[in-house]
């Protein structure tokens, strides 16, 4: 089965997905080398200790070396430097796919930078948390979350389907969609509440409210320790669509307010009720999906 | 100890609150009399079931009768019209507190319609979560959670000293500030939190974004579960402040917005960075208030 994934996979960038990733592929059986590829020698270090990598460089030509899957999996406008460079440096006949958050860019600079576009599949699984590194990868990281898969005209069918049989050996639930729909409906499900969890600290802490906050201030606060470089990359990459997910919150957050400031208890009463169902269903259909991935089961 | 707190005790409204204040200070040794009223039987029946209360009634009158201290945790609106029956019903020698998550109309009631206002202590123990009845209930919900107490002039030490020993008896850690402080404050750290948590929901729901709905959402609409009368009311009742703060929290997210606009890299990831610091400070303080209560613990 593997021999129709990949038998040699390079990683570019070991931190948490990176890492997570290694340690997937290889709890599921994969049997074939795995290059790691980062900047520093001690993040190497930490993917060679944990049985993560086989091998590690930061030379990135070296890297790719001779494998046939090349998994970019470093901050969004490190990827798309890197697929710059790659279309020198890696096999033609390899299959390349990375793992950032964002898909539009990524996949406009696959297309026009590297030799083979046909060959580039953009993927987005969507897990993760506040930690980062490789210390902090788990090999069932990914088991019953999401991954959007971004083909597009170009996008040669072999190729997304040995980037899909990889997603389906982590266990994740495969999702297909234009790059541009997927970076619309991130900006509103994942970059969105990270504003609003920056913003939310601020205001606690501009007003002095700090000491107070318990644990719905510690809910909706938690993605702000989220990493502030990889968190700059994402909002600038994904600007438009951020901006306009904060627009579109504004006007629901407006109504919210007018609600509130009519006095109106009884249309007030039953949006919070037709909300708070829907948000259970959603919990429901997650938890049905994700048994064993951390849920907000014991939190409800 | 005890006696210097209550001889017996009433609690008005047997929810995830009334219930947990019951079996917290039955396991923290109260051997007194403890009386559950309460609207509807089930609920009655579910306390006396739990060996919660040792008494349950729905006649406010009787279950407050002989008592030297009535906890009212009702919703907020139902402890203000409670408050002004006891006026007649309550030994004025009783000392009456509230859980209420708002403070400053309540203990404006209780200054106005209690015949010795100077025994009511406005409280507000800050624990609970999505979960609601008494079902939910247990012993150690508010252990190292905070309290607030709200005295004014008006009240007397020794009812003060009463409420804030029947809470250390619980091991929350006690702040005291005046009413309009408080609700200044939750509506900043807990009001506003559940109206962005709301706002959320909608927002995904009506850009079809739930599909791609993962942890990061999961956390920021946790709260949107809350059980909508309770936070009608408490949006209703502390509206000045909630839309107060609303405005304020309008105000931070234009500034992330204007932020993400310029492309301005190093003033986005300094601010994110810095927010980052503040959370981390946050989590760290309350983890070491809470090691036994829900925290981060886990997920971060």
């Amino acid at each position: 089965m593997w021999e129709r994934i990949a038998n040699q996979v390079s990683i570019v960038g070991i931190g948490l997905l990176g890492g997570s990733i290694a340690l997937g592929i290889r709890q599921k059986g994969f049997g074939g080398k795995i290059i790691g590829v980062a900047r520093k020698p001690d993040t190497l270090g930490v993917a060679l200790e944990a049985g993560q990598i086989d091998v590690g460089t930061s030379d990135l030509g070296e890297g790719v070396y001779g494998s046939d899957l090349i998994i970019l999996a470093t901050p969004v406008n490190t990827i798309i430097r890197q697929i710059g460079e790659l279309g020198d440096l890696a096999d033609p006949q390899a299959v390349i796919t990375d793992v950032g958050s964002t898909k539009a860019s990524i996949v406009t600079a696959a297309e026009e930078r590297l030799v083979n576009p046909g060959r580039f599949v953009g993927a987005h699984p969507m897990a993760g948390g506040e930690a980062s590194g490789p210390a902090a990868a788990r090999a069932d990281l990914f088991r019953g979350r999401p991954v959007v898969l971004t083909p597009t005209s170009e996008t040669r069918e072999e190729a997304l389907g040995r980037v899909r049989r990889l997603y389906e050996k982590l266990e994740m639930k495969i999702l297909e969609m234009t790059p541009t729909v997927h970076d619309v409906k991130v900006a509103r499900v994942s970059h969105l509440p990270h504003a609003l969890a920056v913003a939310l600290v601020s205001l606690a802490d501009t007003s002095g409210s700090m000491d107070l906050a318990s644990s719905g201030f510690g809910d909706i606060s938690r993605l702000a320790e989220g990493h502030p470089d990889i968190w700059t990359d994402i909002f600038l990459d994904n600007d438009k669509q951020v901006v306009s997910a904060i627009d579109q919150f504004l006007t629901e957050l407006c109504g919210i307010k007018t609600l509130i400031e009519s006095g109106d208890r009884e249309a007030l009463g039953s949006m919070l009720a037709k909300l708070a169902t829907l948000r259970q269903a959603w919990r429901k259909a997650k938890a049905y999906d994700e048994q064993d991935s951390e849920s907000d089961q014991g939190r409800i």
